[in-house]
């Protein structure tokens, strides 16, 4: 299989890219990859060209810029060409750590949707974080903070999900949850009361009912499916507080003396342990679901560790054949449809 | 002053709203209360009647009822006793544990919005986690998970809390943020985009701009104005996280052996100080803000000292006068809209 990575994405790029590349060339025999950049600024950085091809772009769409209006002028930036690379079936999937905007851009026009899915959804693999639980992770989807959402999309979330949880993640008939503000089924806004309803009518989804955002990490389902506003508000707010109070651990034991020195070498391990659950770099990368190809990004501030368990995410993902199955369904559902209602398209 | 007690509301009544009632009474002179509920279950509990009086009721309105009709219906229940009382002015302030559907319709149905507010605004007073801040508190509404909100809603949010603010927490010129998906004054969905720059617009609002969920306890602002929805979303993924890090703590140091657990000795007074910066007990009761009086509840799983935390925050809202402030305010500018559009009303 081989992976088009956008080798000038990221804060750190191309150095940390190349260097994660290459840790994940050396663990995988099975990918090849096309690296998409600058060659006097890559080439000096590989130290070792196996199954690493350098393709020459002129072009960097930086952090700031508008997404649509980039991958339109920039045609010959890594990342169109990454992306067209994908959609010609010169790679088997996208990869970057550039700004969000334009690879979701570039995945949504360049590589394509699934014919049935009207939207995809930015899916983040999350940790569970219940002392004890049997599963390491969930599937979070749409964390894409795109607002004005409909029932239909949500519903499609779930399958995408779903399969991504079944096919990559391994879980036997994955729990499917929905994000709401409360745990009863009549709880919610008029939006998220329908799709609790389809979501349950739903036969061939394992729907487990709300989850509320204070559980986001709790581990009650495999898969939580949310409008993009408010799951982007809820993984925020836990990201942001998971930091704030291991950094008022932090000032507590700069301010408490010897005592709390001490204190810390005796629970070094314990924060280690949970510095690295709550770690951005273990789980890999958010997926554009719902696309042609796999389209994987990470954040900005990504480090090799991260871009190697991103392509590790990324070979799993083409070798379980997650994308052949979602369109397969897809396309029954639609034909399904269409059977059900002839006068319709 | 004067305080309506529902006795008889939260898990554990009457008996530490008794104790929690008692302890402010000891603690403000100036104090009066009258407790509604079955004196057969609180008169027993009373050690000191001083500046307390026991006022019969025969109902209660349980935590599962749906709240509207169990306002309507049960008449000589303690909330709607209480709050009664409250609007005939034999007293100047409404406190509850109880249902909170049931206090939130008690005081829009019975003590009444000041006349220029559309929607009433649950308003908490959450902790400033960010080590050094100088403030250690602010005020975030609306947290009541109200969906379909409009934007003149969150303008009114804005000043209530700004009076909240500048009055009872004495915050001079206190800065109001608007939470939003972006630090970016175009980021959000048309909603937040529209409220964003009418807060902006507003000359009296000391406006700071965009906050993010992540930065929620950062101390950006003194004022988080935010629809209900996605102000329940962020919240409780907050207060949720900040258990679970807690938690996930708590369970290295039982599986870690003796070292963790001396590490755990040494470090004791840093997680107490966090326990109690992130406790619930701390900062009193939520308020129904633009009601005609203080109509504050505090959860169902109160303490007495959250109790008498929340009778001391009453009592400073009485004291301060806020509410007649807050009410003209309203007045004049309702009073100049007339003038600017003579034809409406």
């Amino acid at each position: 299989m081989k992976i088009a990575v956008d080798a000038m994405g990221g804060d750190n790029a191309p150095a940390v890219v190349v260097e994660g590349v290459e840790r994940a060339r050396d663990r995988f025999a099975d990918v090849e990859f096309d690296l998409y950049g600058d060659s006097k600024l890559v080439q000096p950085l590989i130290n070792d060209s196996t199954r690493i091809n350098l393709i020459e772009t002129t072009e960097v769409i930086e952090m700031g810029e508008e997404p649509v209006r980039a991958i339109r002028k920039k045609k010959d930036s890594s990342i169109v060409r990454a992306a067209t690379a994908v959609k010609e079936g010169q790679a088997d999937a996208f990869f970057s750590a550039g700004n969000t905007g334009a690879i979701l851009a570039a995945g949504l026009f360049i590589v394509g949707r699934i014919k049935g899915i009207d939207r995809p959804g930015l899916t983040s693999i999350l940790p569970i974080a219940k002392p004890g639980s049997d599963r390491k992770n969930f599937v979070y989807l749409d964390s894409g903070a795109n607002a004005e959402i409909k029932e239909k999309n949500m519903l499609q979330f779930a399958e995408l999900g779903r399969f991504y949880a079944e096919n990559v993640l391994q879980v036997e008939n994955p729990r499917v949850a929905l994000l709401n503000n409360g745990a009863e089924e009549d709880k919610g806004d008029r939006l998220h009361k329908e799709v609790h309803q389809q979501l349950k009518a739903e036969e061939d989804l394992n729907f487990v009912g709300n989850v509320e955002a204070s559980e986001l990490l709790a581990g009650k389902a495999d898969v939580i499916v949310s409008d993009g506003w408010t799951a982007n508000a809820a993984l925020k707010a836990t990201e942001g507080t998971a930091k704030m109070v291991l950094l008022l651990i932090k000032n507590g034991i700069e301010n408490g003396g010897l005592r709390a020195k001490l204190g810390y070498l005796f629970l070094k391990p314990v924060f280690k342990k949970i510095a690295k659950l709550m770690g951005t770099s273990t789980y890999g990368g958010a997926v554009l679901l719902g696309l042609k190809a796999p389209v994987v990004k990470t954040h900005g501030s990504t480090d090799a560790l991260a871009v190697e368990n991103t392509i590790a995410q990324i070979r799993t993902m083409i070798s379980s054949g997650v994308i052949e199955k979602t369109v397969k369904y897809f396309g029954q559902v639609q034909s399904e449809e269409s059977m059900d209602k002839p006068d319709k398209n």
